[in-house]
């Protein structure tokens, strides 16, 4: 028996670690023989575009490159496929090219739109009696997937997020005027990487002295008089904001100044909070002002990847293949935290289903009550996640990757 | 006799290295009794707000880490002095106040603004014939200060910018539809940094397939027909320009999207080239397209510090003070670089009014002729000064600084 395995959905710097799970655990099986990665996701089984996975990764130097590698190095879609009972052909395309390659697991690294794809599949397979075993492995720097304590991806994410923060802090105390500093930060619908700006009070720092999240529900008015009041105390204001909050009426605060493009999903392409609130300060405060948007920086700086994170996501990513291997399908793999300190996880199994329809949000009672700010709690929960690091393997002074 | 150091300009993530290197050879001269740290630059001086520097680092330890921590310990200013034969008032009070903590030299780490500084202030004193020695340790991450063949700061943002353009092109190559990404880099009149980026072919990238820097002449119309050119060739399209970028008639690129604000000496404050290319290819070309501005990060990013970098940032520190025991004055340090492979430099000492009064720009021959990237000597050129790490202190996962 082949397996085949696949990435989707947008870039981390840890879904490379998966497919490193994957593979190596595919080559320990004496029950598999050749482990196929799927060009772009899901489109690449459809289009008949597959790589034999041992032609690319041929050392353990290879493997190793490929943990440090941000990205998907087999490349992404988001393409999401019908109801089968509606539309069965691009079915029966993927289950043509499954038998042509004897594929009998497919395992697809994503977020909740592959966990769609991936109920979606192991249903029709269930329905016509099929035996392919298609599970999921979790991937976002959203962290907003149920069923899972956290995601592989956000915990490097968070880790880039505190430690650049850190850093633009100390670069907002050099002049003596006040100042205030807006970071806009990824995260469309839930606010946890958000939060994790909040890991800095761990090492002493006063800021963020306002974060704001997509939990909460925001104002312009609301937001100055915060600043006012921050300004009382501290010289140089950091505010960290989402770029996903949204006013009361349910609509992003910047929408004005979005674009109204959206993608293949319908979300909404978002950017321009920061730049918003920015020119905010400038006319209500007309202090010195700047923002700065973290940008894919979030999602793609491996080179300060957080350890935990990146040995999680290679162990879920095997453990997806004992679990098809015991006979799982329809499933995500996830973690369940069995304590903080000392962090102990393991793995579990979830629907995939669950895992497609429900976005698990940061809790409110991890708000403070004034809604501008995290409480401790929440700094406990990321702490683990973003222990330990992955050094890059340089070559001329920057980080080696593998491209495959 | 007592010594003064004050940092100035805009942050880097080694100007703390070089006031460790002037805390260090003060601490070990026999001639030099205490070391003083002006707070915000020559404000600190006129303002007598001054802090004794073995108060603020007390142990190998604090070297270790104010060597790792971005931005200026000490604070920092954007004040210019007048010519002392218009106003001497300022002069006097820094003289008092040099007079008052029996100071004989002050070190001044910064710029070309503060290069001027440092050449007024010599001048008053040699007009006076008062014996306090003057000396500029140069700081920029534009890397544009005459007399000296790269400036401290530059080495550590050049490897951020060129580790970071080379994680954005993995995150932009991962779907399968055509794509541009416009990377925005800061360099208001020099491309020195903007340029680094190409560093990543030495690696083997095909990327930045564009690079457009202050010293040409930009257009929107050949950056389009740029941009269609190498669609044809690479499916994702990476261009790195410098927020500097200008039109023939002198403006820059997008001037009519900049703010009018302007500093104490007159620089515009600018942003939003990136933006406004995203637009330009979004209305022109109709692909995907997305910008990213790399922003304050480019100068505060300690976590991936060139190793060369702080390592020669501190040494000049310590130059500096040597220069003055050697009776120096009016003078900025700087390097010669003595060969690129092996690389090889001495640390010279030129005039500071030199320094202040001019702008190094990038070379126009290491440009391309198309004007749209940079020949293979630009990067033989940065190549040196990126190699090596100083990894931060960690703790709780997050990169240790000092805060004075």
């Amino acid at each position: 028996m082949n397996i085949a395995v696949a990435q989707s959905g947008g870039p981390t710097c840890a879904i490379n670690a998966s497919l490193a799970g994957v593979f190596c655990a595919g080559a320990k099986s004496p029950e598999i023989e050749k482990i196929y990665g799927s060009l772009n996701g899901i489109e690449g089984i459809i289009e008949d575009r597959l790589a034999d996975m041992s032609e690319l990764l041929k050392s353990e130097e290879d493997i190793e490159l490929l943990k440090r590698t941000p990205s998907s190095a087999l490349g992404s879609c988001r393409r999401k496929l019908p109801d089968h009972e509606k539309d069965s052909a691009v079915y029966e395309k993927i289950t043509d090219c499954f038998r042509k390659y004897d594929i009998g697991m497919f395992f697809y690294i994503g977020g909740n739109d592959s966990m769609d794809t991936v109920a979606k599949l192991s249903r029709y397979y269930a329905d016509k009696s099929i035996d392919i075993k298609v599970v999921g492995i979790p991937k976002t720097i959203d962290n907003d997937l149920c069923g899972t304590d956290h995601c592989p991806g956000f915990g490097s994410a968070a880790k880039y997020v505190a430690a650049t923060v850190q850093e633009i802090t100390r670069d907002s105390n050099v002049y003596s005027a006040p100042s205030v500093t807006v970071i806009e930060t990824m995260g469309r619908h839930a606010g946890w990487l958000t939060a994790a700006s909040g890991c800095i009070r761990a090492n002493g720092e006063s800021a963020p002295h306002l974060i704001y999240l997509p939990e909460t529900v925001f104002s312009d008015e609301k937001f100055i008089a915060d600043v006012r009041e921050q300004m009382k105390l501290h010289k140089a204001v950091i505010a960290v904001v989402s770029e996903g909050v949204r006013t009361a009426d349910g609509r992003f605060a910047a929408e004005s100044h979005q674009s109204s493009k959206t993608d293949a999903f319908g979300h909404s392409y978002l950017s321009g909070i920061g730049k918003y609130l920015e020119n905010l300060v400038s006319d209500k405060i007309g202090c010195k002002v700047r923002s700065i948007e973290l940008n894919v920086m979030q999602r793609c700086s491996s080179h300060l990847a957080s350890l935990t994170d990146i040995e999680e996501s290679q162990r879920i990513g095997s453990a997806a293949v004992e679990a098809a291997l015991n006979g799982k399908t329809g499933c995500m793999m996830g973690f369940k935290r069995l304590s903080s300190n000392p962090y102990l996880s393991e793995i579990v199994d979830i629907s995939a289903e669950t895992a497609a329809n429900n976005e698990k949000f940061f809790p409110s009672e991890w708000i403070t009550p004034e809604g501008n700010n995290i409480t401790d709690e929440a700094v406990s929960y990321v702490m683990p996640l973003i222990q330990g690091e992955l050094p890059p393997v340089m070559k001329n002074g920057m980080p080696r990757h593998i491209i495959f």
